[in-house]
């Protein structure tokens, strides 16, 4: 990024610039926007938006990878987390699966809304395929180590447990009780809703 | 639909333009897809396009029913099911959902990334609530009947049920094992990931 565009202009700093063009995109579309939508958004000229952004990519990319890196460090902190056996690891990856969406939902909303369309698509769904089968290895895990069923293929089961987290970014409002989510989903997930 | 809407032309009847323009508007997004678009896709003139289809919106409203068509009469026949008590009810209103995704998956696929844009898209997430609130109730049912766990609040299980039978769009090919994918769905969300 060239100097002027790191500088910005006054009023717009590069965070409250992509703040406002992801819920801008998450509102219309990403594909739908342009950056003449965003500039008037953000109340600048069309030519006076290119200070602050290199380019509408450049945003969609940022915002992605603010989702996924924050995802990959919360399953790298479950990681390294000593202690605790695989069945209790998978359960952690899947609640902080919750918090990190409560926690970016914006960012996480625009991510699961990209279908590939580009370089910077594609890469970032490939990311989320390498989160889907680290996700699927605690599966797999936790069954050999006799925490979680056998009888569900590990993929599948990774994927059933982030649509599920997922699908909250469709409903969530702001400010929700993180942990209540959270206790809702693992609930659910792990000891079913059938009475025991 | 005028006479000459429903005859349509030699090679392509109404359900195979709809049909091709749910395929297109899932693969490249609703809003970016233009009626010339589809008519190239088709084979047809910008002009011969209006043969078939009155509009863009009627196509989407023609997929966005059948989807939730199918879903209202799955829950209709699981309510009309006698012999069934209330956790076996809701048991069956969740296999069903997943049956119907299967069968009707770029419909469904298309419903869900609806965002209520249009007076017909506002309609469908209208449809889609009420949905929503319906299996709420039979989870409702199913508490009070002491089938399922009674610590969850209905609204939110039902969402979470949903959103992972929903998430299967992101993945699912065409002709998976409906009855394999439908146990898989049940047994987590019933019987949970947790050893019993």
């Amino acid at each position: 990024m060239s100097e002027r565009a790191r500088r910005g202009r006054p009023g717009h700093d590069q965070q409250s610039v992509l703040r406002v063009a992801v819920e801008l995109f998450n509102r219309q579309g990403y594909d739908a926007t342009s950056m003449g939508d965003l500039a008037r958004e953000l109340g600048l000229t069309k030519s006076a938006i290119y200070h602050h952004v290199p380019s509408k990519e450049h945003l969609l990319e940022s915002a992605v990878d603010e989702a996924l890196d924050a995802l990959t460090a919360s399953l790298d902190e479950v990681g390294a987390t000593t202690g605790l056996d695989a069945g209790e690891r998978l359960r952690a990856a899947v609640r902080g699966s919750v918090v990190v969406l409560v926690d970016h939902l914006p960012a996480v909303t625009l991510l699961l809304r990209v279908r590939g369309n580009t370089p910077t698509e594609q890469a970032a769904l490939q990311r989320r395929r390498e989160i889907d089968h680290r996700l699927a290895e605690m599966v797999r895990e936790a069954a050999e180590d006799g925490a979680i069923r056998g009888d569900l293929e590990p993929l599948l089961t990774s994927r059933l447990l982030f649509g599920m987290v997922n699908s909250m970014t469709e409903w969530l409002r702001s400010d929700p009780d993180v942990q209540a989510v959270a206790d809702a989903v693992t609930t659910l997930a792990f000891d079913g809703l059938a009475r025991r």
